[in-house]
């Protein structure tokens, strides 16, 4: 009986982890942690038993004390309570399907406690790797990714050695704006970029998809997760989302992973690995998908790409502006404060006004993020 | 330092194998044997400095021993002289690269002096599958494929379980026939059926190619390799011969190897297992590569690939018929004794007048072949 909880279980990565545990029938799930969605948590209880219950704020964490008061779960509520379901004894693995910066310090403290990552949270490693990853090899605790990109690249690396990559091929969708020129963009509207062509994501991930600073986030977290330089990873459009992922190998072999697009593949391939289980769901069918097309990411119309390629490049603080940015940018966007192409000027502006802090702690990195915050609220 | 013995050295894998060997610079080659080019093998001789060289003739033997004298090879001949390279002492891993049912006993000797097996050559599996695979789980004896396909296959399997295993899919160019129908096939000639689109090898697995016979013997070499029912095995048409071949998962992923065609990377691949070395050559570019393109073969036109996966199916002796009846029949068709078509109504007609024997012994294989030879040899 394997022993997980989960930062995040209302989000859609936490739902569809549950979904994999209620379908193996054979892992435990002892906490959870949701932001505000108590309603949805509640049912989460009911049906996990879970030992520990983490909710954002100390209201909702009342009201959910007295809804849930005939079960055996506790409730906590904010950082703390976030830490005290990453360090749950008895755990072995930590999914952090949680958003946002948030995400970190209960990530740092679960690798001090020993539990293996199933990694979720894209901001952990692109402002944090120079934290994590040292301290994950002196714990030895394995980070396993989640995102479908490098879990592909991860199961591409199996029975490989690392001084054998030659590069990290990252494949994009391109996102529902792919071929389009900067002045097709002007005039976007929040509808046009929630409509991903592939994939069905949280909203924020969703526009971070069309603007391709998604795919900018995942070539830094390609650079810690994999020990690559930013330049070794190449991102490939290739529009029907079926290769998920490849590794170039120094003999030009590349392996790479394909399947229909199922964040549940990842999840379990994370929650079980080294070990493969079925999993239910639609098989690629080669005869009837006919072809994969190429291409290269525009990088000049989308250059949140090329933007991320510079704060990879550069390390320090510069890869939390860029995050934190496009993070401000793009709720501001959703909240239909600014316009489209703002999302990346903004990004661009903030990492330009930057004085980049090389190797940051913790600290350095919060009050980052909270300075490019401000500098974009202090913009209207 | 490794050290190996190559049959088959003066063919196409067998002087690649060796083009590898050079590369390197730290492979011994300890034996060398080859058919009858002496005046390749001899330049192989002075250029390795082989303990032993086999010659299949009695006749060239003598020739070699002359020209050589000057060094310390010693010249060997005949079936003796083929295991006496196989067996040699000290020799690790012994490529098989030789063409041909020849190749068994050889390869079985080699198993029994616990020698790891580079396997080029198709009709060791295809007719004597059932003899090879446990001896050598016995011998504790790895067997590593030096075929494009199976070899992709090999390196998609690294760090999965057998149990995983859904099924394999093995691509095929399609040759240079692919979209034919049957009346189109009717006045092929032998240079047509010897151009094919991708890969540079020799005649006879060119018009297996062209046939489609070469992707079922691959289909049945693939059932021994990997332990999987031939209906496992999916052949899936991929034109541009980029992806090499894949394995499909019990949960949805789908693991394959994609490269430019290159067959020191097999054989690289096999002489260093686990380990990739770096490999001069072409690597592939996805952003000029543009699509990949995915058909289901004409099993009805080239139908010996239906034939194959029959042979597959029954085992015993009937994969030793279809093998048998396409190596001459094609040997035929090269020397203009027969039409394109023939070759495939030649394999049906020896198949459905044989009369299978279950799990046959080396001697009932090579009686069946000899049987299959007389058959079509009295047609005339």
């Amino acid at each position: 009986m394997k022993r997980i909880a989960i930062l995040g279980s209302t989000g859609s990565i936490g739902t569809q982890t549950l979904e994999v545990v209620r379908e193996n029938g054979d892992i435990e799930v002892l906490g959870l942690a949701a932001g505000s969605n108590i309603t949805l948590l509640e049912e989460q209880i009911r049906q996990f038993h879970p030992r520990l219950a983490a909710v954002w704020s100390e209201e909702k964490a009342i009201e959910l004390r007295t809804r849930i008061a005939d079960t055996d779960t506790k409730v906590v509520s904010g950082m703390d309570g976030l830490i005290e379901v990453s360090i749950l004894k008895d755990t072995e693995i930590l999914v952090t399907a949680i958003v946002g910066m948030i995400g970190i310090r209960p990530t740092i403290e679960a690798i001090k406690a020993g539990k293996d990552i199933a990694l979720a949270n894209k901001e952990t490693l692109v402002t944090a790797g120079h934290i994590i990853m040292p301290l994950a090899a002196e714990k030895n605790v394995s980070i396993l990714p989640v995102d479908s990109e490098h879990s592909a690249i991860f199961q591409s690396l199996q029975g490989n050695e690392h001084k054998a990559i030659h590069k990290i091929l990252l494949t994009a969708s391109g996102g529902p704006f792919r071929g389009r020129t900067e002045e097709e963009l002007l005039d976007i509207k929040v509808e046009d970029a929630l409509k991903h062509p592939n994939w069905s994501m949280g909203q924020k991930i969703t526009i971070d998809s069309s603007t391709m600073v998604n795919k900018g986030l995942e070539v830094i977290e390609a650079k810690w997760l994999f020990q690559v330089d930013v330049d070794q990873v190449q991102v490939i459009v290739q529009p029907q989302s079926i290769i998920h992922s490849m590794v170039e190998y120094v003999d030009g072999a590349i392996m790479a992973e394909l399947g229909t697009p199922d964040m549940k593949l990842p999840i379990q391939y994370a929650l079980y690995y080294p070990h493969r289980r079925y999993l239910p769901g639609e098989r690629l069918d080669f005869y009837s998908l006919g072809r994969l097309e190429f291409e290269k990411p525009d990088m000049r119309t989308f250059y949140g790409l090329a933007l991320a390629y510079e704060a990879g490049r550069a390390g320090g603080t510069l890869p939390t502006v860029f995050n934190a940015a496009n993070e401000l940018a793009v709720s501001q966007f959703l909240n239909r404060q600014i316009k489209y192409l703002e999302i990346m000027e903004i990004i661009e502006d903030c990492m330009q006004a930057h004085k980049n802090i090389e190797n940051p702690t913790l600290q350095q990195i919060l009050d980052t993020e909270a300075a490019t915050y401000e500098r974009i609220n202090s913009r209207r």
